[in-house]
């Protein structure tokens, strides 16, 4: 795979693109390439353009040598909702997702998450995630970077409206479905709850607000791998 | 949950079992626990026991108090060969296939693993995957550990027989079955690449050995992330 980097302000007209600073270094000094190098230009919207590097002095410039077919989106809308882990944990999370073709990231805090909406704020946690979405996007050969929303209150993914709303449970939890009896959606919401687990009322809220509770095997899922377990498994399911 | 300590010397006929050092270490140290609290114990080949502490001095001993219904195993034998990654990236990838109810862990050397069997053999690499295979039973309520067999050459996995065998190769190599299309087998052999992918020897290898090659999404999967996301696709479809 040609080296890719991520140019939010590529259009169909541009000619050449200044790469900004920390992509031109990585470019450079990272990759050590320099003019005539061959690389790929992604705008994070779905369009991809085959490039040159023309000057890597005072900064990179790149010439768009013409589109090239980006790598296919999934067909169904997938929105990641994440309860927000301990630690670094979700990092691992939004980027596995990404990987996988979450049409979005919404973050979120579950009654079991150890950390506050106003903490995330203030942290810089969503630009954050938001980093790491473009990174996933760049290495797993995704043209698209989904957007990586702030972080709310679970109560507020609850009360959103949507094609299908699943709610992954942990094994044991009564009324859950496998996914392989879920019909492919055009779109889906998937919701992972936090290292606890939901509270007995989230879950009655979900069913109540005509969420789907769905399980995967027989085993509880570490937290931070659980999303992109389910992603997985809908994919496999629904031949996405 | 409650605390789950790993004894493989338990067995039916067992009353008491005096706990290793690290597992007793844990329950009183870390968890604090001291005579008469509850746990679990688990024996890693299917037994589990509700058992109460009986002593914690000079090494700790529980009573069993009688045997518990065990998390079921999936129904189908999953065998996940991996490839050796770079770093630590395979202890995440052992941990979770654990997780998801792996049969049985096989490390083995690729032609782009930057790694040789020997140097895996002296860096004391498989002790350090079993461990990984037992606390990751413990955590996610497996009664069962898998065994982590001594790394191999690549060779050695294709040579095998087996059920069903899949290899897992990324988007664009021609030939590839979606996991959809497979029948569900009675046990299959999963065999997932290093970061650098397959040469196209190892896959010409492995498909003229009648290995299947099957496919996962259009979009190239982190590889250390690549066993579970597998794992979890192939028991979604085949409603494991």
């Amino acid at each position: 795979m040609l080296p890719r980097v991520y140019v939010p302000q590529a259009t169909s007209s541009s000619t050449t693109v200044r790469l900004d600073d920390d992509e031109g270094a990585h470019l450079v000094r990272v990759r050590r390439l320099g003019p005539g190098a061959a690389v790929r230009v992604f705008d994070g919207r779905g369009g991809e353009w085959q490039g040159t590097i023309e000057t890597a002095t005072h900064g990179v410039v790149v010439r768009l040598d013409g589109p090239v077919a980006p790598a296919p989106e999934p067909r169904i809308a997938y929105t990641a909702a994440l309860a927000v882990l301990k630690g670094d944990a979700t990092d691992e999370a939004v980027r596995d997702v990404v990987m996988l073709g979450a049409a979005a990231v919404r973050p979120f805090v579950a009654a079991r998450s150890e950390v506050s909406v106003a903490a995330l704020a203030r942290g810089g946690r969503v630009a954050r995630w938001q980093r790491i979405a473009v990174a996933s996007s760049k290495q797993c050969g995704r043209a698209v970077v989904p957007p990586v929303t702030d972080a709310v209150a679970f109560a507020a993914i609850v009360a959103e409206p949507g094609e299908r709303r699943l709610l992954l449970v942990e094994p044991g939890i009564p009324g859950a479905r496998a996914i392989a009896d879920v019909p492919a959606p055009y779109a889906v919401t998937l919701a992972i709850g936090p290292e606890g687990g939901w509270t007995g009322e989230e879950v009655a809220d979900a069913v109540a607000a005509g969420w789907t509770l769905v399980r995967l095997g027989d085993r509880v899922l570490r937290a931070a791998a659980a999303p992109a377990v389910a992603l997985a498994a809908c994919q496999a399911v629904w031949r996405d």
